[in-house]
């Protein structure tokens, strides 16, 4: 949609803005939501890259242009309503927030933070979470855990249960038994993402050459 | 956090809210964007079931309440600035929209449909979205498309290359090589995704049973 178009079709507040939740493109993080209005929304579909409009300085906000934290848009979308604008980002530094967090949804509960590079990870998509919670475990052993008896067994046990796994997989197809075929594929993803796990290599590298594969080449 | 205590840290508006961001708790797909209050905070901490408040009606929404689409919370969040709250949910029917679609950002630039069960899904995770893309070229076969000719083989076909991927990743592992580790990973799970497609099992059905693995059974 061309952006006359677009701008037509939005319900822009009485102050002639809309908000716009930022979302990774590639675990569906939510990392950050701001304010636009027209001239933003133009400069970022002009551009590729994410301008907001900032309500406290009242002024066009291209968002990095300070930081480097540049956002570059995969893709605009707005809701039923037209009143609210989902912007599918790739962040540049992954970090989005100002604190330094990743995204600006790293309080939880209790678990309150200052933000930074340690703050809770914003929720994301489960194969994700998965990653965090072996990750953790690597991280913090726990007696009689699965995941640490895996790890500490190394490749030979890890690897073993790759093998197990994928022929258990094949035999569910095989045997043409869903709850089977989804058990088994469940099973391969939590031994494949412990080995990732034990060779420090990220589930969301993973994620980016899944996303390569399906032609979307990432921007450098 | 306790209620009060969370209602004491938000930042409301002129208007005593605060915009809600639903997000999947699977997928992280953005179901939808609505208001709440205090009142609403505090009947949907209360229930674990989502309360938003409804501008237009001006009195406190139990979302589903009419449609039977109840939102179980399975996570809230503040930002940075304490004005926007993040609800992990457990949308009742998958339909979170009043058109009927999963999620009120069915909207994407030209395509603009008039929502439905058919409306264009929510941009999600990498694997979710790899998934539709397989099964689309399932429904919509191409000439020379490599996911068609896995199908049109069958079985026979994509289960050797289960075989054959998952050897290979045990190889990258065991030569320590992070860049094969990712790229193997990745060919195993594409090859993993035709699987399941040619046998009509959802992606969604595989992160349902990682989310009960992973300790967060799925209501019923």
């Amino acid at each position: 949609m061309p952006g006359p178009e677009l701008i037509a079709t939005l319900r822009f507040d009485g102050a002639g803005l809309i908000p716009a939740i930022a979302q990774d493109w590639l675990d569906g993080a939510v990392l950050m939501v701001a304010w636009m209005n027209r001239e933003a929304i133009e400069h970022t579909l002009a551009t590729g890259e994410v301008h907001y409009w900032s309500r406290s300085r009242q002024e066009l906000w291209h968002k990095g242009a300070s930081s480097g934290h540049f956002q570059h848009v995969r893709g605009l979308r707005y809701d039923c309503d037209a009143d609210v604008l989902l912007l599918t980002i790739e962040q540049t530094g992954a970090v989005a927030c100002h604190t330094g967090a990743r995204s600006c949804f790293y309080e939880e509960g209790a678990e309150a933070t200052a933000g930074g590079p340690d703050a809770l990870p914003p929720p994301a998509d489960v194969c994700t979470e998965l990653a965090r919670v072996i990750n953790g475990r690597r991280e913090r052993p726990e007696p009689g855990s699965y995941t640490n008896k895996l790890l500490e067994g190394g490749d030979n046990r890890i690897l073993k249960k790759i093998g197990e796994e994928s022929a258990e997989f094949v035999m569910a197809c095989k045997d043409d038994d869903p709850d089977a075929i989804a058990g088994e594929a469940a099973d391969l993803i939590f031994h494949l993402q412990v080995a990732l796990a034990h060779h420090g290599v990220d589930w969301r590298r993973v994620q980016e050459v899944l996303a390569e594969r399906r032609g979307a080449p990432r921007r450098e």
